[in-house]
């Protein structure tokens, strides 16, 4: 995964996505010509992956003064504890008090979805998982729902946003809408097969019309070798897949020779199904995710001053002065 | 709350935001010469209020053909059952096939927001509800995020973004940090007072330096008749806020003749937490609520096809031809 | 269901099947010449349907002396409370008192046997059960445990000699066995049709290798309007049986027109799932219930003496004298 | 224990006990002249200890055809585990497809009783557990359950029949029935041991009439040397047997120098009940045990065919082909 | 119950038994001259009986200066709510501050020891209670205990001390230490209706050596008409005192004509275990309760200033100013 | 803690805080001539820490017979088992039958008090605990109790009695009263200072009027080094003391250079909530403890007689004769 170019939009340079509040508070200040420099810290609510961080110095460096600033982070990607501070920033306070909503909006959003993603990864234990969930958001933050996903360790996510700013090729196999509209699944998958460009791997989704075991016999005599994997995603309707069904159709392919092609699960998928696969022995070569990662709650972060022109200051509740973490590493 | 207007970005119009099995599938049926009226039916995972319609109706209105088209959905902000079909399509399939992640994302993440802020708005049994979910989302979906909120009955959001969708003003009070600049909270809410344009609410945040009962008496003191409220935020370091702090509060400033000084609570409120404070007598005058609303899980939203050129048709594990629904209106 | 014959086997008689202190029991009172009219009564440990008696009174029948004997008794398949006395025997100790074992062991299997059935058929609210639980028993009682399942309200058995008892025809589809040795769904059932006599209705299994709704509509395309049922018994590989899936076969029957097909339900049913289905709505004709009655604790029952020559005595615990019951009816 | 025998009933062999569709079956192979050479697996649902394979072997041996037959099998009471194929027969279906309902039906309810048996001795750590559940069944399956009793390690059974198969000698004490006839506790146990074999042990049940202590010292001081054991069978309204009664009798006992009487407790014994008195201390001699393995659930078995004339085939959900077990050995 | 004489103690009056920091607080404010009128309330921390309130008012007309003293309160006995004041005092602060202590703990004691002694009597349907748990307190208190276990509408009770509080007889059996010292439960009772003046009851306890339904058999034979009742006390070892029981004892001594004979019943008894007697049908006659009664946790007590010279004041948490209670009634 | 002494009440002595049934009791043996040496053990209920026995000892020193009598028993605040005898009197019956109460009673409130105490102590891990359960006890046993917790560890109590029957000083801070009284936190921290032997530690309760952290301060700005603790005591209306808010109070005061001012905590501890302070890490210098110890269930201690005149001997249920026990020591 390359490094990820950010570009602040408009509406977050303007204050627009901002509350309004921020924007008050500026005003406010630059009447009372007040403008200490201010230590601000953020802090997660909960422990997770750390995710954002790359847009959140992109915005900062277009927003603090070159001369007139300290910044201190934990790297994309790397671990974080509950409370632990993540972020802090010396700097004027109107340089960068209006951005204190997307500061936290970012890396709250692009954390619990990281968070998510690493859950599921961890619980394939090697096997590749790949983020299925654009179609669960908002299209404004598919593509940003499945870098986070690649930063979390997918192997691949359907998004074509998404994998532009993870740098990598988007995947997919082909959507139950194609079958339907063809009639029948070896059309379907042999019309995706004479069609797509050879490097597109042709995976055939197996449970549209037929019983998944059969479909799988009939698209692999259709292919041949050129069958990379099928794709089970039987309906909760249907009893969802199962390991069993997995296994099943492993032994039905073997026993008709088809060793090379692959089996590849969604639907519904979490860290707990995808262990159950896992600890049935059913032989899964890859599983795709969606709404596990898509829904996760964000992971709130807040925002602190802890000194305001040197002087170690707090809100009730908090603790003045800067709080100690040697993990963090300056970086403007 | 007027009409809001949508306008459908390039990223979903080119597919760029979408899973790439869908362009891949209408390059497919353009080869094949393949492009039959086709309907398809979206419906919801659970129960909640349907969102996001308006923003959907832009994006088919602009990519389906005027003349061959039939569009049949549910209004935003209506009610809708697990599993109801909310929006049913009827045009050629190669004119929409592409926006099928968009259609499903868009639906599932704004009912999401608007479900959970209507639980909270039928929690607070008629006292106002702001949201202040804004900073924990990205902020290119803060805005849209505010207008779900607004469709789920809050009255009013703090993003500049939500409210300019919602058609109404921004709603806020002051952020810690202009306490803590400024060093002490009555400077800063006499400041707030003197720079503010006189529409502005004058709301004071108390619990940042001093007992909250103590400085809501110094606020109330500074600004005489022109103080709205003060708003009670205390952290939960310091026990957050409970009901028999608002009733001490509200006797205090009583006793000192300031009946008509209101009481704002905001700080972790759910339903559950607000049904607290309203089952137990504290005369809260507004809930501000965050993290509920922008923490809901997005409402998952399923797209099928059940027909195809006239013939009723179906995946397995769905029934073919069209699912009734008499609640469904022509809209296109 | 006409009136079963029941014929006291040899082993019975004999003492063969008793607990050994009972016949000891006898020869003791026989060498001290102690023969008194003593009153017995059994109650059962819980509540439910008795069944037994008609086989408990055929033993009495023949052992008890004609001249000097009196019967209480509930009626076989009534409802009995939890520790309800539903037998009296009065009568010369020595001629009954080697049956001890037997009475109580005919009437706690089946009475277990029945009051499951019950609840099975009390769950199915009107729609046919047939007990389907002769493979989970021994041989021995096979028949009376269909027989205890008639007499809980099943409207059919699968086992001749529990048909025989209950004076029935017994009830049966066809195995997986039989479509696998032929091969083919389609042509075990044809060849079904070709040999059963024609008042054996035509039901045809329908999950042995295809998927099921596809098989339902190829069996009912070969049989025409002598098809009288499918039955899904979907094995839990699969995903057991589900409501969704009653209704898919249904509206794919329908859609071809096979309205008069019925569908019957069989695998792991339990008055859970029973009411799962007909709460999902699920357009399901008939269930076969097997393991949920096969296996059901019997109920145990409890003999006591009462009376011992018109004296009212009990052992500790207990209480002395004639349990007052006015359900019991005298018998002999 | 010495190898049964068992002798195939007439009902057994006839099909009588059998599900109605295996005789439809075999009629309807006989008129398409179809006998293949098929083999069938049966496995169990859960783990437990196998009982009743000697029957199905005797069922077996005398309907497969000798020169044209192959039957692989675990040994009576060895473990299983679930799932695990404990039987394979390959032979003319047409031979023994009738039996499928036996075969699995002795293997189910045999071994329910088997693993009951075995958790019950397994608890006891080495003191003798009789079983003396024959009450609680239908006396045609008393024999059967106490055969099965024993070989999940019973060191004995109270029923006749059940001996007989098992090869030993029944045991038991005398019932409540005796000494109430006999109006007194002493009186009772000086008739028995006055008539019974020298090699009877004897017991006396001293729960009847008197509080279990004092009742104990009265039967101690009649029989002196030829007492074996006290029973303890306290009923629930008394409160059951406790660990402190066994104690506190033993101690009396013991003041009194009866220190070879042995205490023997029974009444709703179950492992977790045994594990109290163990863990307890109270120094029990034996344990009766009744409906804990007379009531145990059947094991339920499932047979399934794997191979047809040496082709591998399943029904859906099952795996083609033989199930590899090392462990069954050859025994047809 | 007549009207309790309570008259303060030394140690109380002397402070002694006080907190020092009240000690040290009259002599700080002596010293600064403070003496102003202050009100004070006492308030329960959870719902219940009042209890205490005559000992607490003894107590302040000793101590508070008659020409200048405000008192309001509820009565002994009465409901109380939780937080609500039960109590309020207005008075010159020197004159009772010492004793915050005492007034708290006399009310937080007795009022648990009521509310326990309430759930009992109220389980009880109307069936009388007699509270036994001095021996579970310091002797200190048991005449308090007993007393307030009147209060909460037991009918007796077995210390002389709290019978001579509450102005009644005190009630009693005997111990099983004068049954072992005699040596026979028949010879005890003997000795105790011949030395036992007339008006009391004759109540022989029939657990101590031999079966309860035979000894009360035997003392009923030995006093005939004299014997009042038994009472059934048997020991957790010989598992408890049932429903069971007390049905068999009253069958048994109906059936030797002894209908006069009443059952009392002892021994670990809670609300709960009453309710079950009674729901039951148990035909017990009279309950003895000890520790649920003597170890209820006291109902902790607040003291709170509210005005200082007429002045609105309280801690923070609290509200300023006199809490309305109309239940409240002038005692002073 | 130097031995205590206790002096037996003139209430005990006459019997008039025992059971009637005692005396009664006595009356009889009396008339019977009835004087046996008999063995008396006292058990408890729970394993717990034992109290009370110093008393105990002292009462029955008074009342045995110096010249027969033998006493067993283990130490004052010795660890106990359930069920362990703690005490074994052998003496003639008479001199001490009448006061199986007050032995009881005594221990049975001790040890429940020691015990908690303990708890609370285990929980502080060196922390010193000191006890305020004066307040919610009767006058008559707030010595006792405090005793009690010195003996289960605490560092000290508040109750002057309590402090004399240990030993020791009293302990305590000042009450809200004293501040409410003289209006000011600072104020009457100046004049506990002024008039206070200069033994007594200068600790100010810091929660009444304004935020603790601030209050912490300004006392500690007014007192300087004579400050020896602040004392938070912060109600559940305002959230409780929090570890955070002692880790925040520790901040400020050392960020003032007040490191020697020591934090106190106190308000509704119990062992669960200490141990949530030590784990979170807040630098707590001490704790109070009230309603747990005071609230602690009495311990029920039951008296048996095992032997008399030489002979074993016991009522049903329990084991004739005496029960060894080495940890007992000779001590009369």
């Amino acid at each position: 995964m390359k490094k990820p170019e950010f570009e602040p939009s408009q509406e977050v340079l303007s204050g627009e996505t901002a509350d309004i509040y921020f924007a008050r508070t500026i005003e406010i200040l630059r009447h009372e010509g007040l403008n200490p420099i201010a230590t601000m810290e953020l802090f997660s609510s909960r422990a997770g992956m750390l995710c954002g961080m790359e847009e959140v110095k992109s915005l900062l460096d277009r927003v603090l003064p070159k001369d007139c600033r300290e910044v201190w982070a934990l790297d994309e990607g790397q671990s974080m504890d509950a409370r632990e501070v993540v972020l802090r920033i010396k700097a004027p306070y109107q340089s960068y008090g209006l951005y204190e909503t997307a500061l936290c909006g970012i890396l709250s959003h692009c954390s619990g979805w990281a968070t998510a993603a690493r859950e599921a990864v961890a619980a394939a234990r090697g096997i590749p998982v790949i983020s299925f969930g654009a179609r669960h958001v908002h299209p404004s933050v598919a593509g940003i729902l499945d870098y986070s996903a690649i930063v979390g360790g997918c192997a691949g996510c359907s998004s074509v946003a998404g994998a532009a700013l993870a740098g990598i090729e988007p995947a997919g196999t082909m959507p139950h809408a194609l079958i339907i509209v063809m009639g029948d699944t070896v059309r379907a998958t042999v019309a995706f097969d004479k069609y797509m460009p050879p490097e597109v791997p042709r995976v055939s989704l197996v449970d549209t019309f037929k019983d998944e075991a059969e479909e799988s016999l009939r698209v692999a005599e259709a292919l041949g070798a050129r069958l990379n994997s099928v794709r089970l995603d039987t309906p909760g309707e249907r009893g969802r897949v199962t390991a069993d069904l997995v296994k099943e159709v492993r032994v039905r392919l073997d026993l008709a020779s088809y060793h090379k092609v692959k089996i590849f699960v969604s639907g519904g998928l979490d860290p707990e199904r995808i262990t159950y696969f896992l600890e049935s022995g059913a032989p899964v070569d890859g599983f795709g995710v969606g709404s596990y990662i898509s829904s996760a709650r964000p992971i709130d972060f807040t925002a602190d001053l802890h000194e305001v022109d040197g002087k170690p200051i707090a809100k009730r509740g908090r603790i003045p002065g800067i709080t100690p973490n040697p993990r963090l590493k300056r970086v403007m």
